[in-house]
């Protein structure tokens, strides 16, 4: 597809049912659209249908302002008793992203690099960290800096403070890019929109330290996952996973060093995912239309 | 999907057009069809539309002998000069394949494993080679074997014995399993229905011994190439490629050994994505819906 | 290195100190031996010394029953308070493998596959299951087949049953190809030398239904891991892992499907290390020379 | 190891021969080092001898100064008729390397930001391109940057340039960093140390647009292969090879970014390697002790 092109994506999670493709595409058909890209898949085991399709805008017979009514005639029945299943989403309005980090810089400069390098089709409002050490990051690539320092005591506050600053600037997910910090189920609640990357194959080495958990197992590969976050820990919605080899050879240091590497592929990865509107998730899990 | 359950599988190429997906699954949806798969693909580089749509013929409206009529009103237009764009294959009638092979062992093994655990759905109505070697492989897993000799000399008229039996058993696919002889043009324009493993990461290591080319050009990883067979030797559409990692420490035997596992692997996925018809080839080139 | 040379292989395994190196390789040298491969490793993390000498017996001055007391004169020492820190090996003395399993056939038929191929250098005096499944298999390899049941009543019967047979048998490894018993402590003491598959990237998804565990869990990779067995459940040292991907399409039979073949490359991949002489545990971990 | 301990590393290649080991571990115990890493590799084919001996200086009887006339006693006549078969490198003495680079960026970020990271323990006294698009950079991490233009006619006189600059800096390595012009024989015969990244696995796609011949040839695979440049293209020494998977989804403009992932990774390697003095190249291939 010409990335070029207007499109419009739509994301839809219903009980499964006979015609949902042949109705959805039908609607695209007669108004016009051209379909570029339509996946789906069905979870017999829920009976659950997921599905994307993604049609050009031109010469589509409906406006981006006329079409959720129109789409909803047809859509929002396969919902039943769940409501509305679908999401609609145009590739002119880009999705809007804030990254999270602490102290290392791998995972945040991967990301601005692809950023600039136009693999990522977003806006970055903000960089937040809970320390000053990234802020010359930010500043280099010109984005925003908010220092949103964290202790025992200041936690809620900052939570606040940050919720407030993602809806100021209309923040659609935030990325964690190595955020050292967990989040509260509160602050969850009020955004449930967070990606994490986590240093380890989930759900072996959950927690802290999972390069030393690794090295102390004597696991011959190590890896990273990208997910969702939810109130448990490490226990959210699995985007991602990519692993790598180690040895003997290899000291907790060497873990961490190639660690890096997965991480930033594997995070970036799932950012890119999200960000073409290809992940839907469902109890503790996703499909990925890739 | 229940593997149990009857389905029929609809495969198209034809030039791209709007409508193609919406006025196929309402074909389906209208007669009562379920659909358990579907997906498609659209070279914009050569403006072709390639797809595949999969669903239950239980409660399916048309019979599978009444089917085909009804499908041609719809599916033939699409097709246009180039004439009829579809195949369409039932899961009741099982794909027959017939295994060549020489002196090695390793691929025939695994396609036969494979096959008696219910991984390849299909039917061997015999097992050829041009030595005895592995007969004995075929009469362990109780498969006619049939030895057709091949040299200099004898050449076509070897082709044409095999040509016969292909037809006396109504053979879909052939799969060269490390089958040591080139086909000539004439045969696989009688046949053109075989695919061929080749143990390099095609294009490189074309033609003969390329272990021995691998370890003089001093790679460090070696792969496999499952491909179609067309009349320039090695250069056929790619199916599935897989590669392991080598190092000094290999000897040529070593990249042998090595290689054998990645070739009965890399065979063994294109035969099941066939068998499922998965894969599409046009041009130089394979869509494989997986 | 010729495999038809007959070679010496010396493991050490003992605390660090300056000279091992030039010790050992001065040894080997001044009788004449001819080093075809080295390695060794030092775990600084623990002062650890970890090495692997191969050379070979043509022209060495030392026969194979002088060597191990001229031997114990250099290495012994190295020892200190351990005691005798090195085994030796000689490669015209073929390690003897027991097999067990249970009714899964794929590690069982790849490893009698390589044994057959050549590319495992061991005896198998026999292949014990606690069910019958299996017993056409090891006739056709012409391998002695054993059955032991096992019950929760007869369990230390069917041990001391199974023990008396690896001592009769002079059994020096038993390879666990899917045995879907837990071994005892009792007989993990009496007869330690015993190597399991186990079907997840551990410490992931260690106990029972790897697999439902891993769907229900929603990973993109799946694994085995080959380890030696000790009394916590799959908690021994880990030899070799692998990982496959899988996706959101993957049913449990799937996974089930794509891990059967990670687990008899991990499991043979591992067997073959052993044989060569190529593994040294210690405490949780191994040091494998490759 | 601590990678702060002060250490020397001895290479060496010569013809094989008995003792090779022996004799250079006795020389490094005899002056009271200890080897903390220590590797060789038999080439049998062209009965070469390979190896990597790296000890601590800290204890060590010889001074920098005087280790290399002593070391000559005992390893110069391991050399025969080929002259001198060893170097020597101390771990406090960086190598100085150049990045050449052209308009992209990826792969002089990448090592620039493990330089900072300090993964590289190298000294960069420049940056060279016949462009100045990534001036910005250099001045960014503080590294000089040489705009060396090259057109057809001023080719020869940008290389003698290019030669004095080399001189100038001491510069132990040339890295091509997606530097997009060939360098002639003479430059090479000058100043043969260089490394360079080319956009495919090697031997497949050598020369220009390999991701465009990827995908015509429409491969599965696409790959990046770190090599030792000679005067023959893209047929020097391969040092590392790595490959990321495609599909028919992809289009060259996909092939261009999943590459780009592909080669500052393998790229990162080959250069971290080099920098710690662990690649042999001999003929047209390469040791690596990993």
């Amino acid at each position: 597809m010409n990335p070029m092109k207007q499109t419009a994506t739509l994301l839809i999670s219903c009980p499964d049912q006979k015609g949902i493709v042949a109705r959805l595409s039908n609607f695209v058909f007669q108004h016009g659209g051209n379909i570029v890209d339509s996946d789906h898949h069905t979870d017999f085991s829920v009976d659950r249908f997921l599905g994307r399709i993604e049609w050009e805008m031109e010469g589509f017979a409906l406006s981006k302002a006329g079409l959720p009514a129109a789409l909803a005639e047809v859509a929002d029945p396969m919902g039943g008793a769940e409501g509305r299943p679908w999401r609609l989403h145009f590739s002119d309005e880009l999705p809007r992203i804030a990254i999270w980090c602490s102290r290392q810089d791998h995972c945040l400069l991967d990301l601005l690099w692809r950023y600039t390098a136009g693999e990522l089709r977003a806006e970055i409002p903000f960089i937040l960290s809970n320390h000053r050490d990234l802020e010359p990051i930010a500043a280099q690539f010109g984005i925003p800096f908010r220092h949103v320092p964290v202790t025992h005591a200041s936690k809620s506050e900052a939570e606040a403070q940050s919720l407030t600053l993602l809806k100021e600037h209309r923040v659609d997910l935030v990325v964690l890019a190595k955020y050292m910090q967990v989040l509260s189920d509160d602050f969850l609640r009020s955004f449930p929109s967070v990606m994490n990357i986590h240093h380890s194959f989930l759900p072996a080495f959950a927690g802290a330290q999972p390069y030393h958990q690794a090295h102390a197992r004597g696991v011959k590969v190590i890896g990273a996952t990208a997910h969702y976050v939810t109130p448990e820990l490490d226990a959210g919605p699995i985007i991602e996973q990519e692993i790598t080899r180690v040895s003997h050879r290899d000291t907790v240091e060497d873990l961490i060093r190639k660690g890096k590497d997965v991480e930033r592929l594997v995070l970036a990865r799932a950012v890119r995912l999200h960000l073409q509107h290809r992940i839907l998730a469902y109890g503790n899990r996703t499909v990925v239309f890739e």
